[in-house]
């Protein structure tokens, strides 16, 4: 079953996965006013906060955020950061500024200089913008360097005292049985082995995380699309590697000790499971998101179609465009909810 | 047995590892001009070049580096590179461009302006730069992001046909038992379980590789630093994790679900078993230099001492410091070995 016949399948997959004991906390809280999810409006009227799950954390004097260059006795968090209701993140730092530049004018929120200053420009780990209540942070490259990414955003998210947050990584990947140029919008990302689970090493030992996505919000990613009319957007499975050329089946690394019908196999095997595209972000994204209650998406455009080839050839203009894609999308959700919500007049 | 008591001890570990088949094709090869290392000299009298393992790639018509921005249709990759003897690469752009300054400054390399530009100017995935015999390469954060860096990498001195390349990583990292601000030239890179392999996913299968490095080149580094005599340099193992928190039992990430005790523990078990610091890529920096036959080292300057804390909260000046250590070092490895080949007098 390939990606293009899940489109339509919204169901979880059902697999029982070891989850940690001490991360069963989840509550089920009331949209804020800048949700649009109304189908878990059951339990309470509050807002929805950012949890961390770290009791060391109260009983420290300072938070030291070390790869942003910003902390708790350094900087007025809660000021800087108390109204952010959207958080975009994706790799590159250029394009996580662009992203906030976009936003910026699609919202009529630029100022005199269409300047928007690197919160983070003490330090060239990542790069951080923000325009109203939007958050735009670069990654970098594959799980460890996102996970570090996460782990002080989503503390710094909970110092601020933020609530209801909405979080979007946006990036490029490799697709399956789809036109290059198409977008995908992650069900659920999965390992190398086609499972839906992040496997996290703490103290040596190997603990199973879950790595559901916000079902409601690619839903609604999926309308802000057909709203838009631009480009082709599908809903399917993630593939999340750690690798970019052995771990993703390419013929063109450094090494590599398979043939191509190995690599055509495996890759067949990965399309027929539900994967609908590959990248290096989205199991641990999922994770990390889940488990601090943020609602999250994954939105890659594909850049080739990984069973046609390996080598990212296409003209930089033809990339440009592609790279524009996922921007667009959560650029129109974003205006959508802004509407909604009264903060944002068209 | 700690680090220190390490220092001596040379031989290797002596664990069977499971290798690949395919990559027992290593060969001993006579040391070039730019080499000190002349216990390998038993075999022929050519030079050593730098080895891929792909068949396929001799099939392409042009190779794309698509994370360098470079190609070998769009780039004369021998005449830009071909002299390259030194590498040396750490996770910032900002020091590794820093790096080269300091090389052409140390070298009397110097242009007029002083400036060297970044030869990947056209993406923001990687930084490099150049001076002389000398190339200087930014890799992020973590082990897949080192990973598609050194395969381009690989393949672009196999392209510029260079031969006899040392390689060094310049780094920080989080010490066991040592003072901060001590260097660790590292033994071997173990992972989580303190076991010397690096694990390589392919096509869904997991595949050891060897985590040695250049015993000799270890040595060297740890002569020059005596040469110096600025700051205190051991060998020892590193610990490579695929997490800065969790991963490296921090009791400050968003997530902790371990105690204090649970946490010293797990890091007196790394100190016994020989490690003497933590970092995030050193694992498959030296499988992948093994594989492609560079001789690789390992240099990281300890930030704090992990026994006594987590949060990174020296001042920017003290930080600074410890940041030039292993460029120092390696600064000093370089202008010896040009002295001793007469491409530089002193």
């Amino acid at each position: 079953m390939g990606c293009k016949a899940k489109q339509a399948i919204a169901s979880s997959t059902g697999l029982n996965l070891v989850r940690e004991p001490s991360y069963h906390r989840y509550r089920k809280m009331a949209p804020g006013p800048w949700s649009s999810d109304k189908k878990n409006d059951t339990c309470c009227e509050s807002e929805s906060p950012v949890y961390v799950h770290n009791p060391h954390l109260d009983g420290m004097k300072e938070d030291v955020l070390y790869h942003f260059n910003l902390g708790t006795s350094t900087h007025d968090l809660p000021t800087m950061f108390g109204d952010v209701k959207f958080v975009c993140v994706g790799g590159s730092p250029w394009r996580m500024k662009s992203f906030i530049e976009y936003m910026a004018k699609d919202l009529g929120l630029e100022n005199a200089k269409s300047e928007y200053p690197n919160i983070c420009a003490g330090t060239d780990r990542y790069a951080m913008y923000k325009i109203g209540p939007v958050l735009s942070v670069s990654h970098g490259m594959g799980i460890p360097s996102i996970s570090i990414m996460l782990h002080e955003l989503i503390k710094l998210l909970h110092h601020a005292n933020c609530t209801d947050v909405t979080i979007v990584r946006i990036g490029t990947s490799g697709g399956l049985g789809l036109e290059p140029g198409t977008v995908v919008v992650t069900k659920q990302p999965v390992d190398a082995n086609f499972m839906p689970q992040f496997e996290q090493v703490i103290l040596g030992k190997t603990v199973v995380r879950s790595t559901d996505l916000d079902e409601g919000l690619a839903e609604e990613l999926l309308q802000c699309s057909k709203d838009l009319g631009q480009f082709n957007t599908v809903i399917g499975n993630t593939m999340c590697t750690s690798d970019f050329y052995e771990g993703q089946a390419r013929l063109d690394g450094a090494f590599c000790s398979y043939t191509e019908n190995d690599k055509q196999e495996y890759l067949t095997k990965a399309y027929k499971s539900g994967v609908c595209n590959i990248e290096m972000e989205s199991s641990v994204f999922a994770a990390m998101c889940k488990l601090s209650g943020l609602k999250a998406a994954v939105v890659c455009v594909t850049l080739l179609d990984r069973q046609k080839g390996d080598q990212m050839n296409s003209t930089p203009d033809v990339f440009h465009s592609y790279h524009q894609r996922p921007q667009i999308l959560v650029g129109h959700l974003i205006k959508k909810r802004l509407q909604a919500s009264g903060f944002y007049k068209s």
